[in-house]
Order: C-alpha cells, then sequence, then structure tokens
C-alpha cells in the first residue's frame, strides 16, 4: 500500500491543528496595546504549542523520507499519534486562559508526555514492515533524543505541582533539544546515495 | 477522469472534520483538575467520534486502492457520504454536552445510520464503472461487516430511548468491530501481485 | 506552470469551506428532538450550500481535467473564485438564523450571482492562455447553464423581497440544474480517445 | 530531500488561513441590510487579508516552482513564515472589531512586516542550499518590490500612530503592488526552455 494518501492525510491534520489554534486567540475589547496584555499567556502558550506541532510535523516528515510502504497497522499507530496531537489545541487553551497555572501545565505535559510515547509506536509498526535492515530500521539508532524528552516530560509533570513556570520551562528545553533537526534519516540517505 | 483529487479533496474534508470537533472542547472556567470533570462527556464522545471517523478514512483508503477511475456519479457518492459524515461534529458536540441523554444518542445513532448506508452507495457506484470481473467488485465478497454495522446501529437508536448507555455501548461494538481494518481488499491485492 | 499547486490549494479551500459551515449549526441547549427545531432552518441552509460547494469542486475538478498549465493571470481567476464562495459560509449562517428573511436571502443570492459571476472569468483566463482549438475552449460550447443559472440568480434577488420562500426555491432550482455535473468536457475527452 | 510535503503542509496552510478568517465575520444579530453596517469594518478587513494571503501563497508558488529539493533548514525558515502568516487572522479581527483605530492597525503593520521579513530568509536559505548560480539565485534580481514593501510598511506603523486610515492605505498600496505577480521566475524558466 502507498504511502501518498497517509502523508497527504497527516499534512492536513497537522496543517489544521497548527492553524486552528490561533482561533484561541480572541482579539480583546480594548483598543490600545494595554489591552493585549491578557492576551500574552495565551500568546505565549501558541508559539510553543506551534513549535511542538512543526517538530511533530518535521519529524514526521523525516521519518516518512526512509519509508517505502504501509500497511493498516502503521495506518492505526498513526492516527494513534494524531490524536494525541490533536488534543494539544484544548490543553493550550486551557493553559494560556489560566497564566500557566499548576493543573493546566501539568495536562499540557501529559498530551506532550502521551505524544511522544505514540511516536516509537509508530516508528515501530514501520521497522516491523520494512524490516531490521531497512533503512529507517538502521537510520535511528538508539533514539537518545526521544528518551531524554519523555524523563523531561515526567520531570515537567512532577515540577508542575511545585513550580508551574520551572515545568513550562522544561517543556521548552525539549523543544530546544527537537528544534535541531533529526538528521539522523537525513544523513542515511546521503551516506547511501 | 484520474481519482487524484477525488482522494485529495477527501482526504481534506476527512482532515477537518476529525480535527475541528476538538473545537467543542471547550477549555473549562476553573483551573484545577476537578474543573475538568464536566469536560468528561464531551471527551468520551470526542474519543468515539474520532475514532469513527478515522474508520472511514481508513475504509475509503483501502477501496480507494483498487480504484482506478472515477465519473460524475462518483463523485457525487462520495459527496453524498462526506455529507453524512460532517454530521458527525454537530451530534458529538449534542451529545456531549448533554451527558448522554436518550434523545442526542439517537440522533448520533442517526447519523451514523446514514454514513453506513452511504458508503455501500458509494461502493456500487465504483463497482458499476469497473464492471463485475474488477478488482474492486471481487474483493468485497458478502459485506458482512456491513450489514451486521447497521444492524447494530437500529438496535442502537432503538434502545437509545430505554437505556442510552446502553445504545452508547453498541456503538462502541461497531467501532471495535472495524477497528479491525478491512483487509479484504488488501488480500486480494496481495494475492495478484 | 504545473497545475499541482492551483489544485491542491483549491481541493484544500474548498474542503474547509464546505466542513467548517457545520460549526455555526450549534447544539441545542435542550436534549429533547423538540430542541432541534430552532436547528432546522440552519440544517436547511447548510445542506442548500453544501451541495452549492460541492457542485462547484465538481465542476472546477471537470474544468482543470482538460488543463495543460496555468499562469499567474489564472492564479488570480482562480482566487477570486474561492473568494466569492468563501462568504457563502457567512451568508448561510445569517439566513439560516434569520429564517430566510428577506435581506439575508438576497444577499444569499448576491453571493451565488458573484460566484457565477467569477466562474467564467476564470474558465476565460484559461481558455486564452490554451487558445481557440484547444480542448477547454472546444468543449465548453454555449454554457448555457451558466447563463441561466445568472438569470435566475437575478430573479431570486429581486423576488427575495417579495417573497423569500420563493426565491430559496430559485435557488433551489439552480443547485438542481447544476446537479447533473457537466458532462461537456468529459464527453469531449472521451470522444478525443 | 523532494519539496512535495513542504508545499502540501504549507498549501493546507495557506488554505486554512485564507478560510478561517471568514469565521470572525460574524452574522449580525438583525435581518435588514441596516444590521450588516457594524459588520463592514470587518469585512474591509478580511479582504485586505484574504488578498494578502492569496500574494504570499501566489509568490510561494513561484518561489518553488524554481525549487528542486529541501533540507531541515529550508522547512524551518518555511514554518517561521507560516507562523508570522498564522497570526493574520488574529490581527485581522482586532483591526476589525475596533474599526480601524490606532494601535490594531500599528499591529495589523507589524505582523505584515515580520512576515515580509522572514520570507527572505526563507529566499536565502533556498539559494544556499541550490548555490549561487542556480535558477533560484539567479531569478531573483535586486528584489526591489520586497525592499519597498519593508519600507512602506514601516511607514503605515508610524503613520498608524496619527492617522490610522493613513496606515491602512499604506497596506493597500503594498497589496496593489504586489497583486501583480511576481514574474521575475516565471520569465526565467520561459527564458532557460
Amino acid at each position: 500500500m502507498g504511502k501518498g494518501r497517509l502523508e497527504a492525510f497527516s499534512d492536513g491534520v497537522f496543517a489544521i491543528i497548527i492553524t486552528i489554534m490561533v482561533l484561541e486567540l480572541h482579539p480583546p475589547e480594548g483598543a490600545s496595546f494595554a489591552a493585549l496584555k491578557p492576551v500574552l499567556p495565551k500568546f505565549i502558550s501558541y508559539v510553543l504549542s506551534f513549535t511542538y506541532i512543526a517538530i511533530y510535523w518535521n519529524n514526521h516528515h523525516h521519518m516518512f523520507q526512509a519509508v517505502k510502504h504501509v500497511n493498516g497497522k502503521v495506518l492505526w499507530c498513526n492516527i494513534l499519534l494524531l490524536f494525541c496531537l490533536s488534543l494539544v489545541p484544548f490543553v493550550t487553551a486551557w493553559m494560556g486562559e489560566n497564566h500557566f497555572s499548576s493543573s493546566p501545565v501539568a495536562l499540557y505535559g501529559i498530551v506532550l508526555l502521551m505524544s511522544a510515547l505514540s511516536y516509537p509506536v509508530l516508528l515501530h509498526s514501520l521497522i516491523k514492515l520494512h524490516g531490521k535492515d531497512s533503512l529507517i530500521a538502521t537510520s535511528i539508532g538508539k533514539d537518545f533524543k526521544g528518551k531524554i524528552s519523555i524523563a523531561i516530560y515526567c520531570a515537567g509533570i512532577l515540577v508542575s505541582f511545585i513550580n508551574s513556570w520551572m515545568a513550562f520551562a522544561l517543556y521548552v528545553l525539549v523543544a530546544i533539544i527537537w528544534f535541531i533537526p533529526d538528521r539522523r534519516i537525513e544523513k542515511r540517505i546521503e551516506k547511501d546515495t
């Protein structure tokens, strides 16, 4: 089964998630710059979520460079990832509206953690389909970034109940780690050709 | 006529339907986990609908694997299916807001039933176009899953007026039946090649 | 310049317009079927607009079957058509909320008229680019359907101030005329091959 | 790395940004044409933003005609541009709701300025990847339009505090300058072939 429609559907969902979040940035009542102040936490929240969805799209893009075909199981693992990410607009809005108080920041971390856990599930379904010697299997390595991210999310969720801004800083840290795109597959392709 | 744009347009509509439903999950007023409690029925409702749209996308994807070309009639049958599915966000929100009371659960079932009835209409328009000996015609078989789904939806709609949670359980049952993706076409393609 | 991205962008806009209209179908307050009654005019309004956008997508699809390449002017003519159609969700909501009273029904007709006028503008930009002997030029004929539609929209706009339901009936009539898809191009392609 | 998915994702985001802005055109309370009057500033605001997003899509389309492949850095530069443009619906709504008063008009200009600054960033990442002798590098020239736009936006932001309508007129002026699509790449391709 070709990967074309899975990519098209995923691109659609990524594009919609990343764009509808801006609908939660309701324009303020007043017409002065001061009136924008209460929008600021929502805006910070928006910037972080935009970056995260962009990172996932980026890594998804890199991962599927190495993919040749898909099967029913891959489709469902991909949908699981998209489901987790589809909750990002909800937690982004809740976190922004409540000025980064504990519970919303913890829930934000839980959604990020769920997404981070579902990503390797998709990856392994692809490796299982393509075989242990395939490009996708050999280009992954130890997946250090993925493992450290999960650890930092867990720390962030726990820390959020003590100091929610420190938790937020941890989420920003993970985004920075991933901002440098996943060049593992890119390098392998270059090496092979 | 090529199937490319029908797939692109359908993928777009599927992606939007599945993603805009999250806009109905309005963030709660409070900032505590307890404040999330009233969102819970809406969330359950969201998960079920997300799964259903994913199932339809999945089956649509499988079906069009076996399709070579389309005509005007197929376009309209496809639009009928998309119309039925476009009502899912509306009934999902109504069911979630009213904590799964009778009428909304019944209407949810009616929309699922309409979608389930429009799917074979699209299928037959494709079979008529490709001929009785085509891959799409021979790989369908008796369509047991489709028929049993329609029967369960009817049962669910009737049961909803007695016990709406039992009706909800019936809808979940259909989703489970379909969760195992439609391997009929996949198998036939493998056999032929 | 290839037509691929124009089609992809247009499919995206068509898919979003047709799907976001459902967001205006706000779930009613009550949980009974009687509570759905005030939603009914919005629903009728939704069905008509869904059909219209589907007709435009369908005709756009047929038209671009015969298109080989595009230029800057075609891009802008296409955007003009998409702009007119992007106003459909607004007038649909206004017409539905005001139970088909005169002014909203007239404005709905004006938006339909603008769309109907911008469609031949796009068509002529394509004919100019492809030449008078091209497939797209020869397969159009006298465009009877297009001309009669414009006449009926004008009648509908005028009639709306006397009897808005009669105007609505005229809009339905145009939809029925177009429901039979534009087989002119389809036939020509078949004849040539 | 192929440019296909970058184009598909960008087309999705462009299509969504351009279409969701219409959701801010809430239908007015009354059912008369007079009730539309308060919607008028929002509508003007919508028309300008629709034109701007269409211009960016158009130029993006032209630019990627000359692109052969992309890398991780290009993906991120593209996402930066999309982020800036994703703020357009927010500032459009704020400007429309406040009837073009100073601060919203200034912020609108700031978002346009940010977008205009991020566009050459994307362009230079592409030139760096393709080399100084590539089609994309040689077809750009002195980018007079880009530089004059940035100057006019700066003027508009400053002028908005004196006379916001004059600032608005300056934004319209830039749109008119760009309305004539960027034929530099188009011409070069024609010359080469």
